[in-house]
Parts: C-alpha cells; structure tokens; sequence
C-alpha cells in the first residue's frame, strides 16, 4: 500500500505535508477507470486443503522457488531455521487483496461519511467531509492536510474501539469491491490464501504487515487469511484509556500514532514482533524497506522475498511503475538485483480470485 | 513498574515533567536500604514439570481462586473459554521478577554510563551522566528532565537495535541484584514461573505488558520466562530503518515512542494484542488500569485479576502503599471491591525464589 512514511519521526509541519501526500495519492486514484464485470458466483476463497501444495500455482519459477525455500529452512542441514523463527509478513492491499481501483479503506472513509452526515448534516460544513460526500476528488485534496485530519478524525476516531469495531464489521460485512461486484473480502488471491496455510503448514507463523488500519484489518484478518488479530501490524491513530461510569473504555483519539508503511514497516517488524523475518511478500515499493530488512540483513542466512506483479488486466488489473496506487517501481529494479522472486499473474496464477471461472 | 503514563498524548513540555517524574521516581529508591543476605546455590527457576500443579503454591484462597478460573474456562459449560482467546498478561517488575531494591533498568542505565565514560571521558561533562557515575541520585535528579533524556539517550539510544541487544544481553547475563548477589533473571519468582506454565499448560497465550523497556527484557524472556519475543510488549523509544552501505539498520533515537505503564498498558494491549486479556497479573497501581481493562470490561464474563502483595521483608521485601517503587495503595483498594485475588507472598507461597533454601 502507498502511503506515507516516517510521519512518527517527523515534527506536526512534515506530517501535516505528509497527510496531504496520502490524501492526494488516495484520492487520486478514485477516478481511474473502472470496468465492471458481470458478478460471479459468490465463492469464498478457501485455503488450500491437505495434500495439495499451492494448486493454483502453475509450474514454474515462481512456485518452484517458494518450494524450494521452504523445504530448505524445514530440512535439517545448512539452512534449516528452528521453528519459532520461521516468520513470514504479508503486506495486505495489492498482496493479498484487491487495492485497485482505490483502496478499501478510502472506500470505508468515503462511505462512512455519507452516513455521518444523514445523521448531522453540519459535518457537511466540512469541506473535506462535503466532497467526500459529493464523490469530488479535486475539492478534497484542495483541502489540504486539514481536510485529509479533519477527514479521517470524522470517519475514523472520536469512538471507542469498540464502536469502531462495530462499524467497520457492518461495513466490510456490506461494502463491495466496485468492478467485480463482491465483498472485498472475496476479491482475495485464492493464490496467496494457499501460501499463507502452506506456510503455517510448515510451522511459520504468518503476519500481516500493512500500512492500512490496523482495526479495520483485525475485523476479518481471522475469518479471511486465518491470522488472529496478534499477528496484524497496521497504521494507527492514538488511543486513550478511560473509566467512564465505572467502565474501561479506550478511546481512538484524532492523531496518527504509526505509519506502518515503507520504512515504517521493519520499524512496526521490529516492534511488535521482536525478530526479523526470514520471508517478506509485498506489491509495491512500500514493502521494499521490508523486502530489503528481511534479505539483506544477514545475506548468507536463507531468506524468500516475492512480489506480487499485477499484469493481469483482464482477470484483475495491470499496473506498475507508473500506478498512483501499488507503484512498483524502485522495488522491481531491485528484485532483478537481489534475486528476490516477482509472481507474474497473469501466467503464474491459474487464479486469481476462488471465483474466477464460477458462473 | 511506577513509570509515568500517558507521555504519548502529551505535548513536549508534559512529556519532560513526566520523564523527570520517572527519574525521579527511580532515583529516589536507589538508596533504600539494601541488606546482604549470604549468597545461595546457583538455582535457575524451572517451570512446572508435568503432573504437579502449582507445587510452590500453599494450599488456600489465592491458589484456589487459580485453580477455579482455569478450571471454568478450559470446561465446556456457560464459563469456557476458546483457546485463542485465552490471553493472559503479566507484568514483570515486581510481578515476574525482583523490583526491590531499584529497577533492573536502572541499574542498567547507571552501568551503562560507567562503562561508557571510560572510553569517552567528556561524556561526564554531561551532568546527568556524571551524577549516574557517581551514584549520586540527588545530582541526577537535579538534572531535571533535560538530564533523565540525556542520560537515557547517552545509555540506552544513539545505537543500532543489534548493537543494543549485544549490550543488553552482555549486562544481564553479567549484572547481579544487590541483595541476593545473584543474577536477576535467577530473582525471579518461582510461583510465577510456575503460574505462567500452568496457563500455558492450559493454551493460555502469556504474554509481559511492562512499563520496563521492551527490548531490554526481550533479552531473556524466552529463556527465564518461556515467552517469546512477539508477546512482550513494554516501553520504546522511537525507531528508525536505514539502509547503511547496503545493509538495512534499525536505529534507536533518543525520543520516547511509547510508556506502556499506567493509563498505557490497556492501550499496549489494544495495540499489539487486539483482543482484552481474560487473566492480569500485576503488583501496583501501576497495573490498575490493565486489571480494570481485564476485569471489568464485561463482568459478566469470566476473568481473573491477580495482585501479588509484597509482604516477605525476610525472604523479599515488604512494601505497598507509601513505597517510592511499586506502590500498591490505590489497586490494593480495588481489589476488595472487585473480589480480586491478592497473594500474600510470605503466606501463599512456599518458595519465593528457586534458590530459597539450597546452601
């Protein structure tokens, strides 16, 4: 995912440039075209179910070294890696779900506001809050960095956590991914579903490293890619803990509190997690500083970093080097560099969605 | 661990009066009085082996309240629990290990600034630093917050998290509480340890949620503790990835992140668990908010909040209310009126350490 970076080391001017950064590279995604295909029967993907080793997969390069890596850190020998350091993080938008035409989490922010304002028709007052509304991108990203804080303190703090936790299950319960018509939570790469249950097969433990919200990610990272709320590492805004009534109650205060997107994330690895991982898979050059923590680190000890390449207009999207979202470009130059492994889609994924195929 | 709290949401100038609070703090219980007892056989705590329960635990109500809870929550019936949301959290100083006669952490800072002064004697020109050297807590407090910054980022920052792991870890394998003369990670409670088995025995996930420094006590809790780097969760300063001469680096800055102490420790949860813990282990008030966020939550479902009450000044030390470390006043209040579990660790426990009574 394309967001910021470094926003926690930076004084309130920088962040506030940097915000406007996001804005404008969210927003600025809204308006590519869209083509929407008929809806496909509602198939959710499944994980890969015993005996099969990543069906669909093709043979190839792309499998082959995923193969070749696992079998060589679970085999005793030269490079074999105790279990409890078998680490592998996953970015999610673009990695292991749908981030085109925008991501889902502007999609939460835009809808959200719409149904804040039926509710209090002056948050409309707002100019980043009435053009989100109006679906208008220009007017937003000309609200500057205030409207991008004054946007995301509306859809997204001033509750409790547990509020916000209601909201976002309603939502991502209901909200539909617009060109193939289906729950985002169905626009997964069945392909990468079955990486995650082979690694955790072979005893790795499977993150999330994403530079979206972490809570919004937490309402279906279980149900989706089997990976308990713990192993979700995601940006977050501050918190503070009450007692109201007699009731603990934490609050989601309107401040950012931890990118966790390009160099933010092996600061988030290290943070949460505590050990490098030795298998990174991302999209984009913000999982590059990932990539790069977990392979060059300590070049001689065995390591799997993968990039997911969207080439693949007809099943899902194409796009890299030149993307307002997703751009691979730094990062790609450097896979060919490092030898770290790039899936082709379009030719390495038999599919890309469970439903691919279905009627 | 009395640490300050709430220093994330604060602006600067409170975040300095917060951090001389915690110097302050520190400091002042550095000339407690401190009694020699003759050092013992050199016992490391080993959890429970299988078959005995809590063995070092005397039979009666603490014990008893254990039992219970771990009994309704592991049955099927209205109280069970599923395994992935049996989430236990435990502080450390004072809960886990030794916090008497001064902080671990403190003592690392004040020998840290030691060694550092011989090879770069202008360090002492910095006052703080000097007044560490010296031992002369009075100078060090009177350094203010510019002097407790300075001196944690002389100690403790300015350094890759690979360089600081190797100090840390030299330091605690090195470094001998003053009145046992025993290494620390030998202070460590054997009920504790034995406690944390027992949980984990039961598919309990443990994990520490400590004001102390998250990397310091990364050093040894899979080794003392059987807790994995990735479920410990304490204080940090702020991080930051670089790529040096191609290797990617962590470095440590000289600012805080995060305190997870106080008002901080419900909101550590929340962020790096994601889910509320259904058992919290702690010793003082500065636990009170995480034994509320566990506890009271939703009391209508099955929780334990455990308090371990220092009152063995012959085996330990003997402090609450009017202690400068660990203070238990407000919490102790809580307890009764929340039917919370107080172990009286002179009564309820047989052993303190693994090492009482061997030669």
């Amino acid at each position: 995912m394309k967001l910021t970076c470094r926003v926690r080391f930076e004084s309130g001017f920088r962040r506030h440039i940097l915000l406007l950064t996001l804005l404008t590279t969210l927003i600025g995604s809204c308006l590519t075209a869209v083509s929407c295909l008929d809806a496909l029967a509602d198939t959710q993907a499944k994980p890969t179910s015993q005996g099969e080793v990543l069906p669909t997969w093709r043979e190839g390069k792309a499998k082959q070294s995923i193969l070749d890596f696992v079998h060589a850190v679970t085999t005793p020998g030269p490079e074999f890696v105790k279990e409890e350091e078998r680490i592998a993080v996953f970015d999610n938008d673009g990695t292991l779900w749908c981030e085109s035409p925008f991501y889902p989490q502007l999609q939460f922010a835009i809808d959200r506001a719409k149904v804040l304002v039926v509710d209090k028709p002056s948050l409309a007052e707002i100019p980043s809050v009435a053009a989100a509304v109006k679906g208008d991108s220009q007017a937003l990203v000309a609200t500057g960095s205030k409207g991008a804080i004054e946007l995301i303190g509306v859809t997204h703090c001033g509750m409790s956590t547990q509020q916000f936790d209601r909201i976002a299950s309603q939502w991502i319960a209901g909200a539909k991914q617009p060109r193939f018509n289906r729950p985002y939570t169905e626009c997964v790469y069945q392909p990468m579903i079955e990486l995650l249950a082979y690694l955790r097969q072979n005893n790795f433990k499977t993150y999330i490293v994403s530079g979206g919200g972490v809570e919004l990610m937490r309402t279906f990272s279980e149900k989706v890619y089997g990976i308990a709320p713990e192993q979700v590492i995601g940006s977050s805004c501050k918190l503070q803990f009450e007692m109201v009534n007699g009731k603990p109650v934490i609050m989601r205060l309107p401040e950012i509190h931890f990118i966790d997107d390009k160099d933010g994330k092996p600061v988030g690895i290290h943070e949460y997690i505590g050990r490098r991982p030795i298998a990174a898979f991302g999209n984009s050059d913000g999982d590059l500083a990932m990539l790069q923590y977990t392979c060059l680190s300590e070049p001689k000890k065995p390591s799997l970093g993968l990039i997911v390449h969207h080439t693949d207009a007809a099943r899902e999207y194409a796009y890299d080097r030149d993307s307002s979202i997703g751009r691979l470009d730094k990062a790609l130059d450097e896979a060919k560099t490092h030898g770290w492994t790039v899936v082709d889609m379009k030719n390495d994924w038999k599919k890309v969605f469970a439903f691919d195929g279905k009627p």
